[in-house]
């Protein structure tokens, strides 16, 4: 299996989510699955602090597709803990983006998940991939390099 | 409360369906959010087996939205029970449509859930309520009276 | 249908969430499964900025069982939407409780949801119904009366 | 990214299940969590259908707990469309266990996914690592030589 590098981007950004009792399975702790919706929680987060939002990209036309998805489980959540997720832009293309994770409990810092997402862009009108325009571009750019 | 009434249909439909790892939570039995999405799957079921199905519906022009909900809760399913979604037309007007439910286990006949569903027909190209038209109208019918 | 009476209750608090992408559907709207699960964060956050949480309650030996279910859909909340969702206690006795709830757009106030919720107290020895044990029921009856 | 084999165990199973509005999202696709789930749907009619079943392994006092996930997303599913779930056992040891899995659109064929997925046994009674006793490995190797 590869190795999931921990973001190295010092611009990553955290947001913070308590686990829902739905979000729990019958092992009494948060199910696989919740995670993966925590990381897109933080890809939201990660776009609006910065120069767009997914709401932008998506009325400008595009939609943001997960291609390929890693993620390595070190420990469980449970039931209203305070999760932090750590978002970090890792690549960047014209057509495609990918960001890396890291979540942690918010008491005692216990690492909880390690992850990676690709992703590429998609013309909403004609559903296929597709260049991002310019100024989108600059835009998620900008969460990289101020 | 107001009672939920059985459904006296005896044209209602069947369903079956396994209760997911994902479905259950930290109580060890399934959550109960996941009953409500169990709901809509014998709404398709039920739609699919007589004059139309839900998909036909949306390509139709049309969305069939949720409005009211009522359930109550008799027992609980486990993990990888076997459940029985019983689904019946409860009442269909122009505009609007109903549809009542009683889930058991299959093993044993336990009764797990009854519940109501009211909705009405949006029009997907303005979003506003509508009439449906005569001949989905009368697909649907098909399902009471044969 | 019975009416969802709105909380009375002046001691309401509110929870404030943001929809998801996972929680929307085909319809481009939160999927109605998912304002579930919003009420149970409201109820969550209810009974932690009183005297006890419901995490406590479990740890006293008592599950908090959903029994009936009532929701009223007023409009839909979309991806990225603040959804404010205002929970009241509605009825406290020594062997259930019931909450009411309001939910609407942080932004313009438009209502979303009126939702009522019944829940028995089960012991987690047994998976009886039971009475909650005084010291809990003055717990959460410090949630009405200051 | 490394490369996810495709499973080249001739004992896989298929399993089919039907994409549920309730696991669509608003690019009107089968959200990319909901394959996740669908894989632990293929994991359990995996063990069903040979020696033993994941439900006998809980029983016995053991968790199966997922510590890393890799996906690929080919093409997406719609709401209504039969999927295969193809499962296979991947790797088998005392402390570990490993799936692969295809997914596709029944219709015609579509490749959806390639997954796999890292297990660990884990202790019910005390939430730790440990080995499989040798009766339940012997269930569980049965799956791969008859």
């Amino acid at each position: 299996m590869s190795v999931i590098d921990l973001p190295p981007d010092e611009r990553a950004i955290e947001t913070t989510l308590r686990v829902r009792y739905a979000e729990t399975d019958a092992m009494g702790v948060a199910h696989h699955a919740s995670y993966i919706i925590w990381l897109e929680q933080g890809r939201t987060e990660l776009l609006r602090t910065r120069g767009t939002s997914y709401r932008a990209i998506e009325a400008a036309g595009f939609f943001v597709v997960l291609t390929e998805l890693q993620a390595r489980y070190h420990a469980a959540a449970r039931y209203d803990d305070l999760v932090i997720v750590r978002t970090a832009l890792a690549e960047l293309r014209s057509r495609a983006i990918s960001f890396a994770y890291e979540l942690r409990l918010a008491e005692r810092g216990t690492p909880l998940l390690t992850a990676r997402t690709e992703h590429i862009f998609v013309a909403r009108a004609t559903s296929r991939p597709t260049r991002l325009p310019p100024e989108l571009l600059a835009a998620l750019r900008d969460i990289r390099t101020p």
